[in-house]
Formats: structure tokens, C-alpha cells, sequence
């Protein structure tokens, strides 16, 4: 946690002083070891940064004087289409997708997503939410990402993308890609990962069609909690 | 597990056919749900690579013919100095820079490395083992990384690291660093990367006055798990 998030139920008289009692306390109790008087990086969700100096501190509650204006860090210019991982991939990638800045995902099926995974509970709201602020905290950012859920492959490649990648540049994840995956990249990227196993042909040719570029990191086959933040670095 | 790693012992009947039992033939039988005469991927433990027949397949035992003559995947030109993560996290960086062909991985201690992870199970020699050969099989590699443990800091930075920098980049992973971290670089690169919370001063000035050139990644403190694939992708 090296920004504490900060949202518009915690400020109390007035627009300055905060009061936090949840696991942002035990947070700052355990972790940061602070004392009164110590001041911590905090941001408010959706605004500013800036430095919160701790007035009172207890087992009940932290009290601090917050003094915003600093801006978030700026985002990453890339939209991340994922093949829906298992549970405990999809939690690690949406934390570590957020902590990089990436602003807009989009969960899609795929052939080799299993069923099961769109039952599961770490596709719940708050769930999403809890790995996204995560996210933002490791990397000091406010700006909640976007994610979206598409369950219907087909429908949303020919129905949604057409219009979501034009004026930008969206490139294909795949290991067995003849072009290597750019870097250094300027302009939007629209970025398509596949699940564990990869897309089937038919999915890659439907991104294809569709204007997508299979391009691949090297020689070796990454898992996708590794491809995402690798990819994602070598791109920007 | 893009590819099935072999061991000499698997080898029955002279060179070339092996009889599997144990997590390898649970995953051909859930995962790949592969059927006898089915060719898989497979490799020698520090050896070639090659394809594997299936002559036999039961719930007992898995049997291939096999047949080597292609080299892994080449190595990533660096050695990796990590301060030790905590048990899970080092778990997933291993197998992660195991995966993206990392030969070389010295754990160290940090003044924010909690004593409790050197007790760890997950530093035990089969652990780590484990995790390293998840990467392999993840990138189908057959190389094993070494990985060292150095419990004290000073002696490591002071004593081994002089000499083991020479003829390399030598680079700290360091949010807070006024350098970006290079693109796309040549030669063998030595890369340090704090705990969770970074370097303390003091031991960033011993890395430095050894020769390290601390780098960032851009505004953005990553974790250890997405920072280690980001920084491998960028530099390489």
C-alpha cells in the first residue's frame, strides 16, 4: 500500500480530515508502523494525490489532515482484451494490469476458457474492485479501471471490436506469431491475450479478420500473469 | 505445461522410450486429454528437446517413444539478485523468471525482508525446484536455473558482488531513480530487485558504490511479481 485510497465517505468535518477504520488502519497500524505526526501518500478515488498527516491513531480508527493536488500518474494508452483466466490468475493479472495503468479491460470467452471460471466469485463486482485497488495502491494511482465482461465470443469480435479498435492499434498475443511484438510504441494499443493453452485458430482468425496483428515476445510461451505486465512494458 | 520435462530415470528400455506416473501423467490425462498415438512435447532435464509418442496411456502409467535433437529455448543474458520476497510471492517470481529463461538467481536478505521468510518452506531445495521446473515446462526449456541463497548482506555486496559484476550492466531496480531503465539492451546484465517497500538508503549506496546504475521503470513502483517480468521484457 504505498498510496492509501481515499473515498468521499472517509473525509469528515469538511473537506480536509479523514477518518479510516478498515484495512487501511490495520494497514498503517502493522504495516507502516506510523505515529502521529507522520505523514503517508494517500489519494482520493477518481482525483488527486498528495500527503495525509496523521493526527490520531488507535486500535479504532486513523485520523488524518489530507492536503491534495497532485495528479495521478498517467495511464497506460492501451485497451486489454483477456481471455478469462482461472480465478486465481484472474486476480493477480487485474492487480497487476491496474498497478501498470492500464484503464479499460475486457474479460471475453474463448474456446479454452473453462466453463466453470464465469461462476466463479472473483468475477463478482467487489471482488474485481478489492484486485483493482490493489493495483492502485502498489502504483500510487487513483484512476479506477474499467473492466467489462463478454461472454459470447463471437458477438462481441464482430459485433463490438470493429468499432472499439478503429484509430488504434490492436495487436494479438500469440506465441507462435512470425512478427515480433513491437516496442517503444506510440498511439492507442488495443491488446488481446488468450487464455492458458492459447486461442484456437478460429478465434485467431476472427481477430485477424478484424484487423488484429498476432505478434509474439520471443521464443517462449509466458503464462498470462507474466505475459501481461511483460508485454505491457516492452509496448510503452 | 507446454512441454513434459524427462529425467534420466523416466528412460526404460534403452534411450528412447520413457514410462511416466506421477504429476505429468495426471496433467496428459486431465489437461491434455491426449490418447495414445498423440505426439507431445517433451524434454531431457539439461538437454534437448524433441517430440513424444504416445504408446501407452492409463490411469497408471504414461509410456512415449521419444525422440530428441532440438535445443532449448537460448537463455536471457542475466543474472538476478532478488531480495526475499514473501513465501508465495517468491514462489510465482520463480517460476516466472524460470520461465523467461533467468539462469542465474541469487535470493538476498534487506533490512525489509522479514526474518520469518528465511524459515520458509518455500525455500527448501525441492520447493524452489519445483517452481523452477513450472517455468521450464511453462517456456519448454530443459536448462534448470541455480538459485542461491545469501542470508547476510554486507558480506555478499561487499565480498562476492565486486567480482561477479565484472564485464556485465550492472543495474538497481529502484523506483525512485532519475534513469529509465534501458530498452532493448546487449550484454550480460547483473539486475537487483528490493523487497516489497525497496532498498533502504543504506544498502542502495553499497549497490551503487559497487557500480549498480539504479533505474525506474517510469512513475510507477511495481510489485516484485509484475516488476520482474516488466523489467526482463523491457531490457532484453
Amino acid at each position: 500500500m504505498n498510496l492509501i485510497l481515499l473515498y468521499k465517505d472517509d473525509f469528515v468535518e469538511g473537506h480536509d480530515r479523514v477518518r479510516l477504520r478498515d484495512r487501511r488502519l490495520k494497514h498503517v497500524l502493522e504495516v507502516h508502523r506510523a505515529s502521529p505526526g507522520d505523514e503517508l501518500c494517500v489519494g482520493l478515488l477518481g482525483g488527486e494525490r498528495g500527503k495525509g498527516r496523521i493526527t490520531g491513531l488507535s486500535s479504532e480508527y486513523l485520523e488524518m489532515d489530507v492536503q491534495l493536488g497532485l495528479a495521478p500518474p498517467p495511464a497506460l494508452p492501451v485497451t486489454l482484451i483477456l481471455a478469462l483466466p482461472r480465478p486465481k490468475v484472474l486476480n493477480r493479472t487485474l492487480a497487476a494490469a491496474s498497478s501498470m495503468g492500464v484503464k479499460k479491460i475486457i474479460l471475453i470467452n474463448s474456446y479454452r476458457v473453462e466453463k466453470s471460471f464465469w461462476q466463479s466469485p472473483a468475477l463478482k463486482n467487489d471482488s474485481i474492485e478489492k484486485q483493482l485497488v490493489l493495483g492502485l495502491e502498489q502504483a500510487r494511482d487513483t484512476i479506477m479501471p474499467d473492466v467489462v465482461l463478454r461472454h459470447l465470443f463471437k458477438p462481441f469480435i464482430e459485433d463490438e471490436l470493429p468499432d472499439m479498435i478503429e484509430g488504434t492499434i490492436p495487436l494479438l498475443a500469440h506465441p507462435q506469431a512470425s512478427a515480433l511484438c513491437p516496442r517503444g510504441i506510440e498511439g492507442h494499443v488495443i491488446l488481446a491475450v488468450g487464455p492458458e493453452g492459447g486461442f484456437i485458430p478460429y478465434e485467431i482468425e476472427k481477430f485477424s479478420a478484424c484487423g488484429f496483428l498476432p505478434v509474439r515476445m520471443g521464443e517462449r510461451t509466458l503464462s498470462v500473469e507474466s505475459a501481461v505486465p511483460a508485454i505491457l512494458s516492452r509496448l510503452f
